[in-house]
Protein backbone atom coordinates (compact mmCIF):
# COMPACT_ATOMS: atom_id res chain seq x y z
CA UNK A 1 0.00 0.00 0.00
CA UNK A 2 1.02 3.46 -0.40
CA UNK A 3 -0.46 6.93 0.66
CA UNK A 4 -0.52 9.60 -1.84
CA UNK A 5 -1.17 13.18 -1.50
CA UNK A 6 -3.83 14.05 -4.88
CA UNK A 7 -2.67 17.93 -4.33
CA UNK A 8 0.09 19.88 -5.15
CA UNK A 9 -0.51 22.25 -2.26
CA UNK A 10 3.34 22.73 -0.82
CA UNK A 11 1.46 23.79 2.24
CA UNK A 12 0.19 20.51 2.18
CA UNK A 13 3.03 18.93 1.61
CA UNK A 14 4.82 20.24 4.53
CA UNK A 15 2.28 19.35 7.12
CA UNK A 16 2.23 15.60 5.67
CA UNK A 17 5.69 15.99 6.33
CA UNK A 18 5.49 17.43 9.97
CA UNK A 19 3.47 14.05 10.63
CA UNK A 20 5.98 12.18 9.07
CA UNK A 21 5.40 11.15 5.83
CA UNK A 22 8.87 12.07 4.50
CA UNK A 23 8.57 10.55 1.05
CA UNK A 24 4.96 10.97 0.44
CA UNK A 25 4.03 10.19 -3.60
CA UNK A 26 2.59 13.27 -4.82
CA UNK A 27 -0.16 13.25 -7.66
CA UNK A 28 -2.06 16.67 -7.79
CA UNK A 29 -5.59 16.11 -8.97
CA UNK A 30 -5.85 18.02 -12.71
CA UNK A 31 -9.56 17.60 -13.69
CA UNK A 32 -11.80 20.34 -13.85
CA UNK A 33 -13.60 20.93 -10.62
CA UNK A 34 -17.03 20.48 -11.33
CA UNK A 35 -19.31 20.83 -8.34
CA UNK A 36 -22.81 22.31 -7.87
CA UNK A 37 -21.96 25.58 -6.44
CA UNK A 38 -25.87 25.77 -4.23
CA UNK A 39 -23.75 23.33 -2.07
CA UNK A 40 -23.46 24.45 1.75
CA UNK A 41 -19.88 25.29 2.22
CA UNK A 42 -18.77 21.90 4.14
CA UNK A 43 -20.43 20.04 1.11
CA UNK A 44 -18.56 21.98 -1.16
CA UNK A 45 -15.14 21.26 0.17
CA UNK A 46 -15.79 17.39 1.03
CA UNK A 47 -17.24 17.14 -3.06
CA UNK A 48 -14.29 19.20 -4.07
CA UNK A 49 -11.59 16.45 -1.89
CA UNK A 50 -13.60 13.59 -3.31
CA UNK A 51 -13.69 14.53 -7.08
CA UNK A 52 -9.45 14.77 -6.42
CA UNK A 53 -8.70 12.09 -4.52
CA UNK A 54 -10.68 9.88 -6.94
CA UNK A 55 -9.46 10.98 -10.32
CA UNK A 56 -6.43 9.93 -8.90
CA UNK A 57 -7.24 7.37 -7.75
CA UNK A 58 -8.08 5.73 -10.82
CA UNK A 59 -5.07 5.24 -12.19
CA UNK A 60 -3.42 3.28 -8.90
CA UNK A 61 -4.31 -0.04 -7.52
CA UNK A 62 -7.22 -0.39 -5.54
CA UNK A 63 -4.78 -0.46 -1.93
CA UNK A 64 -3.13 2.45 -2.06
CA UNK A 65 -5.14 5.52 -0.12
CA UNK A 66 -5.27 8.24 -1.81
CA UNK A 67 -5.99 11.61 0.41
CA UNK A 68 -7.72 14.75 -1.51
CA UNK A 69 -7.93 18.07 0.08
CA UNK A 70 -10.02 21.32 -0.91
CA UNK A 71 -10.09 24.85 1.39
CA UNK A 72 -12.11 27.30 0.90
CA UNK A 73 -12.51 30.92 2.27
CA UNK A 74 -16.20 31.94 2.82
CA UNK A 75 -17.49 35.37 3.96
CA UNK A 76 -20.61 37.27 4.13
CA UNK A 77 -22.14 34.27 2.48
CA UNK A 78 -19.76 34.37 -0.06
CA UNK A 79 -16.98 31.88 -1.20
CA UNK A 80 -13.01 33.10 -2.17
CA UNK A 81 -11.04 31.54 -3.79
CA UNK A 82 -7.85 32.49 -5.37
CA UNK A 83 -7.29 36.30 -6.40
CA UNK A 84 -6.85 36.20 -10.40
CA UNK A 85 -5.03 39.52 -9.69
CA UNK A 86 -3.27 41.89 -7.43
CA UNK A 87 -6.62 44.05 -7.57
CA UNK A 88 -8.40 41.03 -6.32
CA UNK A 89 -6.36 39.86 -4.10
CA UNK A 90 -6.43 44.00 -1.89
CA UNK A 91 -10.21 43.94 -2.35
CA UNK A 92 -10.02 40.27 -0.68
CA UNK A 93 -8.27 41.86 2.27
CA UNK A 94 -10.25 44.95 1.95
CA UNK A 95 -13.17 42.64 3.05
CA UNK A 96 -11.53 40.85 5.60
CA UNK A 97 -10.12 43.15 7.20
CA UNK A 98 -11.34 43.66 10.84
CA UNK A 99 -13.72 40.95 10.51
CA UNK A 100 -14.00 37.09 11.10
CA UNK A 101 -14.40 34.98 7.85
CA UNK A 102 -14.81 30.97 7.72
CA UNK A 103 -12.18 28.67 6.78
CA UNK A 104 -13.44 24.72 5.24
CA UNK A 105 -11.16 22.37 4.37
CA UNK A 106 -12.53 19.23 3.13
CA UNK A 107 -10.57 15.57 3.31
CA UNK A 108 -11.70 12.96 1.40
CA UNK A 109 -9.86 9.51 1.76
CA UNK A 110 -10.17 6.83 -1.23
CA UNK A 111 -8.91 2.58 -0.55
CA UNK A 112 -10.57 -0.42 -2.09
CA UNK A 113 -12.64 1.76 -4.14
CA UNK A 114 -14.59 2.92 -1.10
CA UNK A 115 -14.56 6.56 -0.07
CA UNK A 116 -14.76 8.62 3.02
CA UNK A 117 -15.40 12.36 3.10
CA UNK A 118 -15.26 14.98 5.94
CA UNK A 119 -14.93 18.25 6.50
CA UNK A 120 -13.52 21.02 9.01
CA UNK A 121 -14.21 24.59 10.18
CA UNK A 122 -12.33 27.18 12.02
CA UNK A 123 -13.14 30.88 12.10
CA UNK A 124 -10.65 33.41 11.36
CA UNK A 125 -10.28 36.86 12.94
CA UNK A 126 -8.91 39.93 11.32
CA UNK A 127 -7.48 42.85 12.80
CA UNK A 128 -8.17 45.88 11.34
CA UNK A 129 -5.55 46.33 8.29
CA UNK A 130 -4.51 49.92 6.65
CA UNK A 131 -4.46 50.48 3.01
CA UNK A 132 0.03 50.37 3.44
CA UNK A 133 -0.79 47.19 4.65
CA UNK A 134 -2.31 45.57 2.37
CA UNK A 135 -0.25 47.43 -0.78
CA UNK A 136 2.94 46.17 0.76
CA UNK A 137 1.28 42.74 1.41
CA UNK A 138 0.39 41.78 -1.95
CA UNK A 139 3.60 43.07 -3.53
CA UNK A 140 5.30 40.34 -1.61
CA UNK A 141 3.11 38.18 -3.53
CA UNK A 142 2.28 35.87 -1.00
CA UNK A 143 -1.66 36.30 -1.35
CA UNK A 144 -1.27 35.19 -4.88
CA UNK A 145 -1.66 31.46 -4.67
CA UNK A 146 -3.75 31.46 -1.75
CA UNK A 147 -7.96 31.29 -1.25
CA UNK A 148 -8.49 34.44 0.74
CA UNK A 149 -5.36 36.29 -0.34
CA UNK A 150 -3.42 35.29 2.61
CA UNK A 151 -1.16 33.05 4.60
CA UNK A 152 -1.65 32.11 7.67
CA UNK A 153 1.64 30.26 8.59
CA UNK A 154 3.23 33.70 6.26
CA UNK A 155 3.28 37.42 6.75
CA UNK A 156 -0.43 36.71 7.03
CA UNK A 157 0.22 35.77 10.37
CA UNK A 158 0.17 39.60 11.01
CA UNK A 159 -3.10 40.22 10.24
CA UNK A 160 -4.75 37.37 12.07
CA UNK A 161 -5.71 38.30 15.99
CA UNK A 162 -6.61 34.66 16.07
CA UNK A 163 -8.73 31.82 15.61
CA UNK A 164 -11.66 29.50 16.48
CA UNK A 165 -10.58 25.97 15.69
CA UNK A 166 -7.85 24.07 13.92
CA UNK A 167 -5.11 26.38 12.58
CA UNK A 168 -3.94 23.35 10.38
CA UNK A 169 -7.20 23.87 9.03
CA UNK A 170 -6.49 27.23 7.77
CA UNK A 171 -3.57 26.39 6.25
CA UNK A 172 -5.07 24.03 4.13
CA UNK A 173 -5.11 20.68 5.71
CA UNK A 174 -6.78 19.86 9.21
CA UNK A 175 -4.22 17.40 11.02
CA UNK A 176 -6.38 16.22 14.09
CA UNK A 177 -9.26 14.94 12.00
CA UNK A 178 -7.01 13.75 9.12
CA UNK A 179 -5.21 11.64 11.87
CA UNK A 180 -8.39 10.10 12.96
CA UNK A 181 -9.41 8.87 9.50
CA UNK A 182 -6.25 7.57 8.89
CA UNK A 183 -6.92 5.52 12.04
CA UNK A 184 -10.11 4.15 10.40
CA UNK A 185 -8.06 2.76 7.55
CA UNK A 186 -5.40 1.29 9.72
CA UNK A 187 -3.02 4.35 9.42
CA UNK A 188 -1.78 4.95 12.76
CA UNK A 189 1.18 7.67 13.17
CA UNK A 190 1.30 7.78 16.75
CA UNK B 1 20.12 49.74 15.30
CA UNK B 2 19.87 45.94 15.41
CA UNK B 3 17.46 43.13 16.67
CA UNK B 4 18.02 40.90 19.13
CA UNK B 5 16.20 37.82 20.35
CA UNK B 6 16.37 37.08 23.70
CA UNK B 7 15.61 33.22 23.21
CA UNK B 8 17.03 30.06 22.31
CA UNK B 9 13.85 28.65 21.30
CA UNK B 10 14.27 27.01 17.78
CA UNK B 11 10.63 27.69 16.90
CA UNK B 12 10.81 31.57 17.71
CA UNK B 13 13.88 32.09 15.40
CA UNK B 14 11.32 30.49 12.81
CA UNK B 15 8.58 32.69 13.53
CA UNK B 16 10.69 35.58 13.40
CA UNK B 17 12.49 33.79 10.01
CA UNK B 18 8.47 33.68 8.61
CA UNK B 19 8.55 37.61 9.40
CA UNK B 20 11.00 38.34 7.49
CA UNK B 21 14.28 38.70 9.92
CA UNK B 22 16.26 36.35 8.27
CA UNK B 23 19.44 37.13 9.87
CA UNK B 24 18.57 37.89 13.36
CA UNK B 25 21.06 38.15 16.17
CA UNK B 26 20.23 35.67 18.73
CA UNK B 27 21.65 35.76 21.79
CA UNK B 28 19.84 33.15 24.48
CA UNK B 29 19.58 35.03 28.22
CA UNK B 30 21.05 32.84 30.54
CA UNK B 31 20.06 34.23 34.17
CA UNK B 32 18.30 32.55 36.47
CA UNK B 33 14.39 33.27 36.59
CA UNK B 34 13.24 34.75 39.53
CA UNK B 35 10.04 35.22 39.71
CA UNK B 36 7.06 35.79 42.01
CA UNK B 37 5.23 32.18 41.38
CA UNK B 38 1.83 33.84 43.08
CA UNK B 39 1.53 36.35 40.19
CA UNK B 40 -1.18 35.58 37.49
CA UNK B 41 -0.44 34.13 34.52
CA UNK B 42 -0.38 36.78 32.33
CA UNK B 43 1.53 39.13 35.04
CA UNK B 44 4.09 35.98 35.49
CA UNK B 45 5.31 35.55 31.58
CA UNK B 46 5.19 39.13 31.33
CA UNK B 47 7.79 39.46 34.10
CA UNK B 48 10.07 36.45 32.93
CA UNK B 49 9.91 37.76 29.33
CA UNK B 50 11.35 41.22 30.59
CA UNK B 51 14.04 38.90 33.08
CA UNK B 52 15.66 38.14 29.92
CA UNK B 53 14.97 41.54 27.24
CA UNK B 54 16.77 43.27 30.62
CA UNK B 55 19.90 40.86 31.21
CA UNK B 56 20.51 40.90 27.04
CA UNK B 57 20.17 44.62 26.57
CA UNK B 58 22.32 45.18 29.62
CA UNK B 59 24.92 44.36 27.65
CA UNK B 60 24.42 45.94 24.10
CA UNK B 61 24.21 49.02 22.78
CA UNK B 62 21.07 51.02 24.41
CA UNK B 63 19.28 51.49 20.47
CA UNK B 64 19.25 48.04 19.85
CA UNK B 65 16.09 46.33 19.99
CA UNK B 66 15.80 43.37 22.75
CA UNK B 67 12.59 41.17 22.16
CA UNK B 68 12.58 38.72 25.34
CA UNK B 69 10.03 35.79 25.17
CA UNK B 70 8.74 33.66 27.94
CA UNK B 71 5.67 31.23 27.44
CA UNK B 72 3.71 28.69 30.18
CA UNK B 73 0.88 26.31 29.66
CA UNK B 74 -1.72 26.83 32.66
CA UNK B 75 -4.42 23.60 33.68
CA UNK B 76 -6.19 23.49 36.37
CA UNK B 77 -4.63 26.55 38.32
CA UNK B 78 -1.28 25.27 38.13
CA UNK B 79 1.55 26.01 35.62
CA UNK B 80 2.99 23.31 33.37
CA UNK B 81 6.69 23.84 32.50
CA UNK B 82 8.81 21.93 30.15
CA UNK B 83 9.16 17.78 31.89
CA UNK B 84 11.95 16.59 33.43
CA UNK B 85 11.67 12.89 32.95
CA UNK B 86 9.27 10.82 30.44
CA UNK B 87 7.30 9.90 33.46
CA UNK B 88 6.67 13.58 33.81
CA UNK B 89 5.75 14.46 30.07
CA UNK B 90 3.36 11.37 30.36
CA UNK B 91 1.70 12.54 33.45
CA UNK B 92 1.46 16.17 31.79
CA UNK B 93 -0.22 14.55 28.35
CA UNK B 94 -2.55 12.43 30.67
CA UNK B 95 -3.28 15.75 32.76
CA UNK B 96 -4.43 17.70 29.43
CA UNK B 97 -6.16 14.72 27.46
CA UNK B 98 -9.88 16.04 26.89
CA UNK B 99 -9.60 19.18 28.18
CA UNK B 100 -9.00 22.78 27.67
CA UNK B 101 -5.77 24.67 28.77
CA UNK B 102 -4.50 27.66 28.47
CA UNK B 103 -0.99 28.88 26.96
CA UNK B 104 0.38 32.16 27.83
CA UNK B 105 2.98 34.29 25.86
CA UNK B 106 4.68 37.25 27.33
CA UNK B 107 7.17 39.27 25.15
CA UNK B 108 9.32 42.01 26.14
CA UNK B 109 10.71 44.69 24.03
CA UNK B 110 13.75 47.08 25.49
CA UNK B 111 15.15 49.76 23.76
CA UNK B 112 16.85 52.55 24.74
CA UNK B 113 16.45 51.60 28.15
CA UNK B 114 13.01 52.05 27.75
CA UNK B 115 10.74 48.70 28.20
CA UNK B 116 7.45 47.85 26.83
CA UNK B 117 5.54 43.77 27.90
CA UNK B 118 2.78 42.33 26.92
CA UNK B 119 1.00 38.97 27.24
CA UNK B 120 -1.34 36.98 25.23
CA UNK B 121 -3.36 34.24 25.73
CA UNK B 122 -4.51 31.06 23.73
CA UNK B 123 -7.30 28.12 24.72
CA UNK B 124 -6.21 25.02 23.59
CA UNK B 125 -8.19 21.94 23.32
CA UNK B 126 -6.89 18.81 23.67
CA UNK B 127 -8.92 15.15 22.18
CA UNK B 128 -8.93 12.35 24.27
CA UNK B 129 -5.36 10.83 24.61
CA UNK B 130 -5.57 6.94 24.64
CA UNK B 131 -1.97 5.70 27.17
CA UNK B 132 -1.13 3.70 23.75
CA UNK B 133 -0.58 7.41 21.79
CA UNK B 134 1.29 9.41 25.08
CA UNK B 135 3.60 6.59 25.61
CA UNK B 136 4.26 6.28 21.78
CA UNK B 137 4.39 10.64 21.29
CA UNK B 138 6.87 10.68 24.29
CA UNK B 139 9.42 8.00 22.68
CA UNK B 140 9.69 10.73 19.83
CA UNK B 141 11.73 12.84 21.96
CA UNK B 142 9.04 15.92 21.15
CA UNK B 143 7.56 16.57 24.21
CA UNK B 144 11.02 17.20 26.03
CA UNK B 145 12.18 20.46 25.43
CA UNK B 146 8.32 22.00 25.76
CA UNK B 147 6.01 23.49 28.65
CA UNK B 148 3.16 21.37 28.90
CA UNK B 149 5.06 18.44 27.05
CA UNK B 150 3.40 19.11 23.65
CA UNK B 151 4.77 21.05 20.34
CA UNK B 152 1.62 22.06 18.40
CA UNK B 153 3.43 22.48 15.50
CA UNK B 154 4.54 19.03 15.51
CA UNK B 155 3.07 15.52 15.91
CA UNK B 156 1.57 17.17 18.82
CA UNK B 157 -1.04 18.51 16.16
CA UNK B 158 -3.00 14.97 16.32
CA UNK B 159 -3.98 15.96 19.65
CA UNK B 160 -5.36 19.38 19.33
CA UNK B 161 -8.61 19.16 18.31
CA UNK B 162 -9.03 23.20 18.26
CA UNK B 163 -7.76 26.55 19.87
CA UNK B 164 -8.99 29.93 20.61
CA UNK B 165 -6.91 32.75 19.82
CA UNK B 166 -2.94 33.45 18.34
CA UNK B 167 -1.86 29.89 17.00
CA UNK B 168 1.86 31.24 16.97
CA UNK B 169 1.86 32.27 20.68
CA UNK B 170 0.67 28.68 21.34
CA UNK B 171 4.50 28.10 19.35
CA UNK B 172 5.47 30.40 22.01
CA UNK B 173 5.85 34.06 20.24
CA UNK B 174 2.44 35.89 19.63
CA UNK B 175 3.21 37.10 16.01
CA UNK B 176 0.16 39.42 15.69
CA UNK B 177 1.09 41.15 19.10
CA UNK B 178 4.83 41.74 18.33
CA UNK B 179 4.06 43.26 15.05
CA UNK B 180 1.94 45.88 16.30
CA UNK B 181 4.56 45.99 19.48
CA UNK B 182 7.34 46.62 16.74
CA UNK B 183 5.55 49.36 15.06
CA UNK B 184 5.08 51.29 18.05
CA UNK B 185 8.71 51.30 18.15
CA UNK B 186 9.19 52.54 14.52
CA UNK B 187 9.49 48.74 12.75
CA UNK B 188 7.36 47.92 10.25
CA UNK B 189 7.35 44.59 8.46
CA UNK B 190 4.67 45.17 5.94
Amino acid sequence: MEIILASGSPRRKELMEMLGFKNLKIIPAKGEEKVNLSLAPGALVEALATQKALEVAENRNKEDLVIGADTIVFHNGKVMGKPHSEKEARDMLSELSGDVHQVYTGVCLVKDGQKTARHELSRVHFRSLTEAEICAYVKTGEPMDKAGAYGAQGLGALFVKGIEGDFFNVMGLPVCLLGEMLKEQGVYIL
